[in-house]
C-alpha cells in the first residue's frame, strides 16, 4: 500500500506549480509518522520535503523515508528557496488547523515569493479523504493501543468498591496505562457512577463509589500518535432489575450496530441499526450518535450519526457506543472500537460486555 | 480591583456598538473563571454576556457573576439575537486562537446580523494588555500550583537514586501532584540527566540514573487553570569540581537576575543581569532567554530576553531560568517563578536551590 504522503501526491490537483503546505503538528505526524514541535511538510506531484529546526534535524533524517529532510534557521527563507526551486507558484493551506494569525505569516512567506497561498478548504478536504481509511500500519497502532486500554480495564475491576472514588479510578486508569507504554491518554478519562451516569460527558468527581451503582467509564490511551476509544458499564454490588433491563438494551442495540457495520453500508444506518432498539423501549434516552472515527485524532470521520451519509469502507476504524442515560437515576454506555476489512469488520476490543458485577 | 470583564470594558474602543467576541476556551476561562468546552463571551461597554449550550448552563449560572448567562441551541441564532438587543455594528474577533475555519464562520454569523467582524488583532492586544498583569486571585491561584510543585519536589528526592529511570521520575511527579489537588501538569515534565541534560527541552527517557549525575527537573502544576512552573537541578553521588563550578554560576546567575527584577525595570535588563555572569566563564552555553510569564498559559509575556523592553509592573508572574549546557557532558538550570509587588517581588517559589547532593 502507498504511503500517506504518496497518496497526497496522488489527490493534488492536476495544476503546474502547485504544492500543498501542512504545518500542524497532527497532520506533519500523520504524513511522517515524525512527532516534533516544530516543522513543515511540502508536497508536490513530484516530490516531498520535511522541513525543521536544529533539535528535530537529525532523528527526522533517520525516521523519514519519503521525504527530502531539510533544516532551517529560519523557516520563512527556507520556504520560500524550496518554492523557487521547485517552481511552485500556488500552495494550498490547512483551512480548519491554521490559526488567523499563522495564516497570514504563511500567506505573507508566500507572497513576497510571488506564490499564491489557497486557504478555502481544499487540503483540508484531500486530508480527509487521505486520513479517512487507514493503512494496516495505521490500524496496527490503534490495536496496540487499544489493548493497553483493555489491560487497564482488567486491572481496574481489582479496584473498584465502594468507599473509592470517581477521580481516583480515573487517576489509577491513567497511571496504569502511562506505566505500560502509552504515550499519554486519549482524552480526559470520564468516570462516572450512580445518578452521575447520566450525564454522557461527566468529568471524574470527589464521588465515593456505591453499592447499587453502575460505573461507566469511558476511556483510551494514546500510542505513538494515535488514540483508542472503549467504554464499558460495571455494576457495584446489587443490581436491580430495571438495571438489568436497560444494560441489556444498551447491550442489544450496541450488538445490532456492530451487525450492521460492513463494507458498503451507510453510516447512518448503522447509527439507525443502534437507535431503534433505544428508541422503542426508552424514548429520548440517546442523545448522541452512536459512534465516530478514531485515528491520530480521538474524533474524527466518519460518524454513525442520522446525519452522515459516508459509505463504510475497509480501513475505517470507528467507535460503535449507544447509550442510555436516565436523568438523576443512572446510565449504561458500551462502546468498542471496529475497523472495516474487505469481508466484514475486526472488533479492535477484546474486553467483555456482559454484564459485570463487582 | 476590577474584574477581567470590567477591566475589558474599560479598554474597548470608544465605539458606539462594538463589542469583543472572546470564543477561545482559555480565553473564556481567563474571563469569567469558568472552564468549559463550548461557549462564549460577548462583552461591550455597557455589559456581559456568556453563551453556552445545556451541559454546562447550571453550572455557569452559579460560578459567573459579571456576566450575563445565556443558554443556546444554536449558538449563532443566540448571538445574532444579542447583536440586535445590544445594537451591535462592530465585532472584534480573537487573532491568535480562531482558525481560519472558525473566524469564517463567524463572521458569516456576523454578516448575516449586519455586524462587521474585525479579525486585525486589535483584540488580541487588548488581551494581552489585560493578562499581563494579574490580579491578587491570580497570583494566588498560581502562588496555591506552585505550592504543589514545590510539594512534589520534596518528595521526589526520596525516589532518585541510581537505577530508576528519567520517564518513572517523570511519572511520579506527575502522579504526586495529580493525587495532591493538580488539574494536571502545566507541561509536559522534564527529567534529564547525566548527558541529556544539556538538552534544555530534553523528553524523559528510558536512560537510567546514574552516580555522577546532574538530575535537572523542569515540573509545574495546572491548578484552577492556572500553571506553575520551577527547574532544579539535583547530583546524584558524586560531584565533580567541574559540576560544582557550573551548579555555583548558574545559582549566582539567578540570584543575579532575581536581584535586577523589580517594578520599573526593563525586562531585557534582568536578561542582561543573569546572562553576563554565565557569558563570562561559560560563553555560548546558555542557548535560551531568561524568562517567560505564567498565568493561564504556560508561556506568556513578558519575557526576560535581549528583545523585550517591557517595564516590569506590579502583578506581572515571570519565571527567572538561566542555565548552562555542556554539550555531551551535562546542564543546569535553576528556575524560581516571581510575582512582581509595588515594592519589589515576591518569589513564589519555596524549595531550596543551593546544591543537593543525594
Amino acid at each position: 500500500m502507498k504511503t500517506a504522503v504518496e497518496r497526497l501526491m496522488d489527490l493534488l490537483p492536476e495544476q503546474d506549480g502547485c504544492a500543498a503546505l501542512i504545518t500542524s503538528g497532527k497532520n506533519r505526524r500523520y504524513l511522517t509518522g515524525f512527532p516534533s514541535s516544530a516543522g513543515m511538510v511540502l508536497v508536490t506531484k513530484q516530490g516531498a520535503w520535511f522541513m525543521t529546526d536544529f533539535r528535530y534535524f537529525e532523528a527526522a533524517q533517520l525516521k523519514i523515508k519519503d521525504c527530502n529532510v531539510l533544516m532551517y534557521t529560519r523557516a520563512a527563507e527556507t520556504l520560500q528557496q524550496l518554492f523557487r526551486e521547485q517552481n511552485i507558484t500556488t500552495v494550498y493551506l490547512e483551512y480548519s488547523a491554521l490559526t488567523l494569525a499563522e495564516a497570514d505569516d504563511l500567506e505573507n512567506t508566500c507572497k513576497s515569493a510571488g506564490v499564491q497561498a489557497v486557504k478555502d478548504g481544499t487540503l483540508d478536504t484531500i486530508l480527509r479523504t487521505l486520513r479517512i481509511v487507514k493503512t494496516p500500519q495505521e490500524i496496527q497502532k490503534i490495536r496496540d493501543a487499544q489493548a493497553i486500554t483493555d489491560a487497564s480495564f482488567e486491572y481496574i475491576l481489582g479496584k473498584i468498591h465502594p468507599g473509592v472514588t470517581e477521580r481516583e479510578i480515573a487517576l489509577d486508569l491513567e497511571f496504569f496505562m502511562r506505566r505500560n507504554g502509552a504515550e499519554g491518554v486519549a482524552f480526559e478519562l470520564i468516570v462516572v457512577s450512580g445518578a452521575n451516569g447520566s450525564q454522557c460527558h461527566g468529568v471524574p468527581s470527589e464521588k465515593k463509589i456505591e453499592s447499587g451503582d453502575f460505573v461507566t467509564m469511558d476511556i483510551g490511551a494514546l500510542l505513538d500518535g494515535y488514540h483508542s476509544d472503549m467504554t464499558r458499564t460495571v455494576a457495584v454490588g446489587e443490581v436491580t432489575e430495571d438495571q438489568r433491563r436497560v444494560y441489556q438494551t444498551v447491550l442489544d442495540a450496541q450488538l445490532a450496530a456492530l451487525a450492521a457495520a460492513k463494507p458498503g453500508a451507510v453510516c447512518s444506518s448503522v447509527d439507525k441499526a443502534a437507535r431503534d432498539i433505544i428508541e422503542k423501549d426508552y424514548p429520548g434516552t440517546f442523545g448522541h450518535s452512536t459512534g465516530h472515527g478514531v485515528g491520530v485524532e480521538i474524533h474524527e470521520w466518519p460518524r454513525f450519526a442520522a446525519s452522515d451519509s459516508t459509505t463504510l469502507l475497509p480501513g475505517m476504524v470507528v467507535t460503535v457506543e449507544p447509550g442510555i442515560y436516565l436523568a438523576g437515576r443512572f446510565g449504561v454506555r458500551i462502546e468498542d472500537m471496529i475497523a472495516v476489512t474487505e469481508s466484514g469488520t475486526e472488533n479492535l476490543t477484546h474486553s467483555p460486555k456482559e454484564l459485570i458485577i463487582l
